[in-house]
């Protein structure tokens, strides 16, 4: 059996916590019933001997597997991973929607996809990753009663993005702890206004909107100090094309969004000013987690 | 020359100051040159003679028109209006948008709606009435250098409105003063999303999500407390087949959303409950402010 994963930006500028957009870059595992506990890792992380031992697919996949089966087996799995580790272009998420899906889909037991993602909740609590991991596509997300309201539209081919990521991650705790505690009236109406003008830009399509709706004064500014380079690489990236230009996440992968048209200057305009940074230019991915048996 | 523009029922929950809806309950203005300034006026407002002297509409309409034309002319005003004054209906942003539409117009200058937007918002510093006003539809707008940015979604005659409204207004300037100077990051979050949500909601007609979508934590609670009987009408109109229910604007109207097979029970449930209350089941309005020449 083989699963696979999509990156996922999330926040998008002002939807803090609640918007999400899926990249088509992968991960994949291939799960195989086996007389021995195995595991191959290629691609992102490898170079980590670690997270071969301690693998948290492996203990999310083992914890479903046995609760659904009351059975303990041995599984090879072979990984190849193309989601960065810990910057902010939801690996974590990827593994805990893909290692839960596996658990169910390698005992041929069907889970609808909205139960997936209330499922992966109880992994992680914001829904602005993993109901784009599931869904694919530009989502709104919310909580509620501990299920994940959600709505989801598909991106059309015209539209690429490239992400800038850079050579070291900003910690999460970090990164949410330079927030402040409180937000002025006037910062919630402008970050209220955006995220749902955004949110219309996206579902209608009004690509030329994105770069008015996609301003941020809760959360960007705080994270991005982290990284300073990062409001250049945002500068770049809107005087080079970019429709949108956000931190992904909670950084430090910088996300933009362009027409595909425009994504191979966008793209080189970024490598040459950031030589240091790895500048990729990727289609958006509108299946979400995927199963082949 | 006849002018028309709706009311508009604005935030609808969790979109403080940026979404706005536009009602089939009109203002109507016929306009015509006379040898000698006068005025009548029938509907809402009549009651109030000062309306006549001390006439907003006729203000903004004679600016207006002496900057487009120079010229200093005596027009006979005829007012029908149904929106009443003071309740959240947008009776201000429909008096502030005809009397400009109508300086134009009167002299047979096009005049395009984005213009025509731009001009209101001198008037109006928040674009969440005036848009709805223009456009008719769901709106979803906010202000970038002085010009409002925003998308409009036609609504379906599979809905209507269903609106009560008080025997006596919220003061706005009160209603605003008893909200919070400041907001947690939890309460930001919540009317983010929840905003977002309520605009994929709208954008792409899932109604049902409206319930969840419409939660608002930033600013009804606090306006409300002035007229406690609200917190009954929003659980009188939930419990009735509304599929959301929200204060409309500052208030004191309160505006529910119903499939349309289902607003006449709605409607009577709550004329029922709230017999010291106006209730009324109108239509949607898509066409914003209209002219007839």
């Amino acid at each position: 059996m083989r699963i696979s994963v999509p990156a996922t930006s999330a926040n998008l500028g002002p939807g803090f916590d609640c918007l999400g957009i899926a990249l088509n870059l992968k991960n994949q595992v291939i799960i195989r019933p086996s007389k021995f506990h195995s595991v191959s890792l290629k691609g992102e992380g490898s170079n980590n001997p670690a997270l071969k031992d301690n693998n948290m697919f492996i203990s999310i996949f083992n914890d479903f597997y046995y609760n659904l089966t009351q059975k303990k087996r041995h599984f090879r799995f072979e990984f190849f991973n193309e989601i960065p580790l810990s910057r902010g272009l939801g690996s974590s998420s990827a593994v805990i929607v893909s290692a839960i899906a596996s658990a169910y889909a390698i005992e041929g037991i069907k889970v609808e996809k909205a139960r997936l993602l209330n499922l992966s909740l109880a992994y992680e609590s914001h829904p602005d990753n993993i109901t784009p991991a599931v869904m694919g596509g530009f989502n709104v997300a919310s909580v509620h009663e501990n299920e994940v309201k959600f709505i989801t539209k598909s991106i059309p081919k015209t539209l690429k993005a490239v992400v800038v990521i850079p050579n070291r991650p900003i910690s999460t705790t970090l990164s949410r702890k330079t927030l402040p505690y409180k937000y002025s009236k006037e910062d919630t109406i402008f970050n209220i206004s955006h995220s749902s003008l955004l949110t219309a830009a996206f579902m209608s399509e009004n690509w030329d909107m994105l770069k008015y709706a996609s301003a941020d004064v809760v959360h960007q500014q705080f994270r991005m100090k982290h990284m300073p380079e990062l409001f250049e690489v945002q500068k770049t990236a809107l005087k080079n094309g970019a429709l949108m230009s956000t931190l992904s996440g909670s950084g430090s992968t910088f996300f933009s969004i362009a027409y595909s048209e425009d994504s191979q200057k966008l793209e080189l305009a970024l490598k040459e000013k950031f030589p240091h940074f790895r500048v990729m230019s990727v289609d958006f991915d509108n299946n979400g987690v995927k199963i082949e048996i």
